[in-house]
């Protein structure tokens, strides 16, 4: 019996063939290829020649479609011969490459036939194709290279989405266009929070005036918290010797994803693609003692990692990015309570941007494989007894979380935080790992109770994850009406007339006295013009004064959500703003 | 007639002949080679062979040159020939070599004689040295490559230094004995405030956590009140294309000061040692208009240029440092307020360091020189612009400076801070640069009021210089005891006995909620031992509690300069941190 998943990958891919037989009967000259299911919807990639096919054609298509569909009953399954299954694909070059190395091996062919269409196919379809391929649509057009090699040539994909119901496929849609309107990139640039300069290179971001607020009140709030929770704020250096990266191991096995070396005198240097190492020879600057532990050393970290120039994507995949990064070194007997004390952190900040915890994101306890001498460190008691410890930590606090197995890393299983974007997919943001192989690398060590040296246990993790991405998630989630705390602009006072300008300023100078990001438009342009423009610059509230707000110490509030409030007295503006920033509410 | 310096000069200059007088009679087998008057005293290398010098054999020095020095009457003068020469200094290359060398192009030589003493010199004594020379000390003992060049032998330089009076060596022996014990490689480490790794590499400080405390009050007070001006603080990459540096002009100019290009992908990139280039990128990423003028960009800009690392120093000479930088883009009508306002910040800055303009540090106006038109680029009127407003801002406020020719960018005139260090000598601490040329290499333009394309005029200005120099700096300055506001720790609570260890917890707590550096001290030390921790952790205050106090709801407060305050209630404690900590006070 097929599951779900398969059903709707059957149905997609009996659109696919819909979607080629529409274009075979519009441009006949055209060579189809191959047009399978895909996570979304599916595609079918052609050679249309010297035509060129945009999504202006879509409509044609899909109106073919549904005409093409009305006599598609079922899909006809015939095996054939090589010669048979060639006599059906004439000129077409690479239908003959595939029908040759199909049959390489002896192998029959199936060819499926429904309605005039007749493709080369190995099967997968839905069983009433007139009934069942109703609610689809042609979502894109892009060039995609023969069999995925940039030697051969660029051919034409079509990609499409085909849905059991008309109300998933409107939902499918709604979904995508808000996740295009709340695309980080399209926002960064609307509302001026970052940029990139071909002359400063692909996968660098800079931050302008504004998205460098959002980025110092996330940074100060992890800071801050982090501070309040025992933990020790550092500085170490972004580059280091290429030894230090021999020591701790990542070079070479990490080399692909590091940056070439620097050549300084006679040694050579690298740009950081981890923190742990530095954190490492500053607990080791001096001798330690068990009243030092655990020791939480935390650090805003700059980090290097090779991204190929078309893996780089916003702010998600950059080149260079600031990790939320601490190593708890701790004794064993400490892990449970330090890792518990992480996961409180995640819960915390996570909060402060309305995820909750099992709903927006939940952890992923990654095992590791006792096997897998060459992936894992060989020693089967302390991965038996660290995700021992991990799960117990999980399991008590009843978290939200799934085991995976041969996930973990080199050193020791983790716990990763899988939340899900604005697509709804899941994805890893960042991780909790139980170390006890870098403390042997490095030698960390620390006097007992009993005078005696022994050996730590290290955490890695984060509280927020990468700030680049976490931005990225951030703009997307609130699609860039960012709450009152991260708003880089929180008011605007918009004076009626001219000569309410200078009680404008005087206003900003009061609220920027309090600590708010406040700005005066006085420009000379209609009052509902600039109620208009600072309304789609997401500025959450909109402080409009004439003389009836001057002469009563009052203003007029405006909120981005519509919201109206005559006459506030100043002060209890000033109130309603400070406890909405201490909050961090997000009304 | 000869000034003072050469006097002193003369007087020191002596005082190495004497001290090679006293050498040779105590140790005949040693090679003399050359003894200059050098800036803070005199230096003489020697060729001991075997015989290991140290400070332990100045005593004897010493009394050598005070029984030696009384039958000095005068330096007798002698012209001789190359041949008289040598036969002074039989068996000893070094002075051969530089005889060989004088008498090349025939030139006479001269030799000096008081007492028994004769050596090979130039001239330039005291006249009496029975009379003058009396407030002498031998200082140091250190290696010396022959003629500075290391593939020459290692000689023994012994450093000294000699005053025309006992209370000028008497001070300035004071002064170097505070001065080293407010060393801040020496208080860095004392005081765990930061720390180097070989595995990391040279010249590249590890902040501790105490260390990275200093250091994020320090950036926070430089961001707020930069942010207060109308600075727009923002974030740009830390390397970026070479084609970047190429347009700048940095490379190849500044070559021998970068780092080696990291090639990726096809392009290579370099660690950025200018923040320029970057925040003009910036500034092109949107078209700009007057109205936005002056835009004042701002930035905490880790940068990197090649030291050598004889030349590394502790936090004075480093291999990558973080610059609060800015680069104000502003129309030329706009310049003098925007130089006033830097002024401005800068005098507030270093008001808030204690440091008086005028005293403590002064401007330096420096200039150009129409006629080198390969050091400066080719712009009279320019320069004579960009110079006469710089002067007309400095005069205009009284500003206490001075002017130097030839000391300019390349790109125009700069004022410099010049700073007196713990030693009492002036150094540059950072600049303010008139920079007309870089706006036309970068293709900066603004639209003007009339709608039309020009060029703006940029200011590259430091707020408070390298954060590491400054930190080293500031160290020094109050030799480890920081005022409150930037002080690591910043009470200690002491119980009197075991029993007030949990009241003790408590109050710091209370400290904690308002954002005081509290630590408790629960050790089962006595009292005495832990106030006399603290107080060479230059702790500011420590809070003794025992019955009285607890009962009371009080503190028995104690400074780290000897201040005793008995049972004072703890929301009088905490107004007076937060007054001391507001007004930046240093008691």
């Amino acid at each position: 019996m097929q599951n779900n998943n398969d059903n709707l990958s059957n149905l997609r891919h009996s659109c696919a063939h819909l979607l080629a037989a529409a274009v075979m009967e519009l441009w006949p000259h055209a060579k189809r290829t191959i047009g399978p299911a895909i996570e979304d919807g599916f595609y079918y990639d052609f050679d249309f020649g010297d035509t060129k096919i945009s999504e202006d054609d879509f409509p044609q298509i899909e109106e073919k479609m549904k005409t093409l569909v009305k006599e598609w009953k079922e899909f006809r399954r015939k095996e054939v011969s090589k010669e048979e299954a060639l006599s059906h694909n004439q000129g077409n070059e690479y239908k003959k490459e595939l029908i040759e190395e199909f049959s390489e091996d002896g192998q029959h062919l199936t060819i499926y036939t429904s309605g005039n269409y007749t493709d080369l196919c190995r099967g997968g379809h839905c069983p009433h194709p007139n009934n069942d391929l109703k609610h689809f649509k042609l979502l894109s057009v892009a060039g995609a290279y023969w069999r995925g090699n940039e030697k051969n040539k660029m051919l034409t994909r079509i990609y499409g989405t085909c849905f059991p119901t008309k109300k998933a496929l409107d939902d499918y849609i709604v979904q995508q266009e808000e996740a295009k309107k709340r695309d980080h990139r399209k926002l960064g640039a609307e509302l001026d929070l970052f940029t990139f300069s071909d002359l400063v290179g692909k996968g660098l971001p800079l931050w302008t005036p504004k998205g460098t607020t959002v980025r110092r009140e996330l940074e100060r709030f992890v800071v801050e918290e982090e501070l309040k929770r025992g933990y020790l704020h550092v500085m170490t250096p972004d580059l280091a010797r290429l030894d230090l990266y021999r020591t701790s191991g990542h070079y070479p096995y990490y080399k692909d994803t590091m940056y070439a070396p620097i050549a300084i005198d006679e040694d050579e240097f690298m740009l950081r693609p981890m923190t742990c190492p530095h954190h490492f020879e500053l607990y080791k600057s001096k001798p330690r003692s068990y009243k030092e532990l655990p020791m939480r050393l935390a650090e805003l970290a700059k980090l290097y990692r090779y991204e190929k120039s078309g893996e780089l994507s916003g702010l998600m995949r950059v080149r260079s990015f600031c990790l939320a990064d601490a190593h708890i070194i701790a004794t064993p007997a400490q892990a449970r309570q330090e890792i518990n004390g992480v996961l409180d952190l995640i819960d915390f900040a996570s909060s402060a941007f309305g995820l909750q915890a099992g709903k927006d994101y939940r952890y992923r306890l990654s095992l590791g494989d006792r096997a897998n001498e060459k992936k894992y460190f060989k020693d089967d008691a302390a991965w038996d007894n660290a995700e021992a410890v991990l799960r117990e930590v999980l399991t008590n606090r009843n978290a939200a979380f799934f085991e995976a197995a041969d996930e973990a890393a080199f050193y020791g299983p983790k716990i990763d935080v899988q939340i899900k974007n604005i697509h709804g997919k899941e994805e890893t943001a960042f991780t909790v790992q139980y170390d006890f192989v870098m403390p042997k690398r490095f030698s960390l060590t620390y006097t007992n109770e009993q005078g005696e040296a022994a050996e730590p246990i290290v955490i890695h993790r984060s509280s927020i994850g990468a700030i680049e991405r976490t931005m990225a998630f951030l703009i997307e989630k609130y699609g860039g009406a960012f709450p009152l705390w991260l708003a880089p602009v929180q008011v605007v006072v918009v004076p009626i007339a001219e000569r309410h300008n200078e009680a404008a300023e005087t206003i900003v100078q009061k609220l920027k006295k309090a600590g708010i990001r406040a700005e005066a438009d006085t420009r000379s342009q209609p009052m509902q013009a600039k109620v208009r423009d600072h309304t789609l610059q997401k500025v959450p509230y909109l402080a409009i004064i004439g003389d009836t707000e001057i002469n009563s110490n009052t203003v007029s509030l405006r909120s981005r959500h519509g919201e109206n409030l005559k006459d506030i007295h100043l002060d209890d503006f000033l109130a309603r703003l400070a406890k909405e920033i201490e909050t961090k509410a997000n009304p």
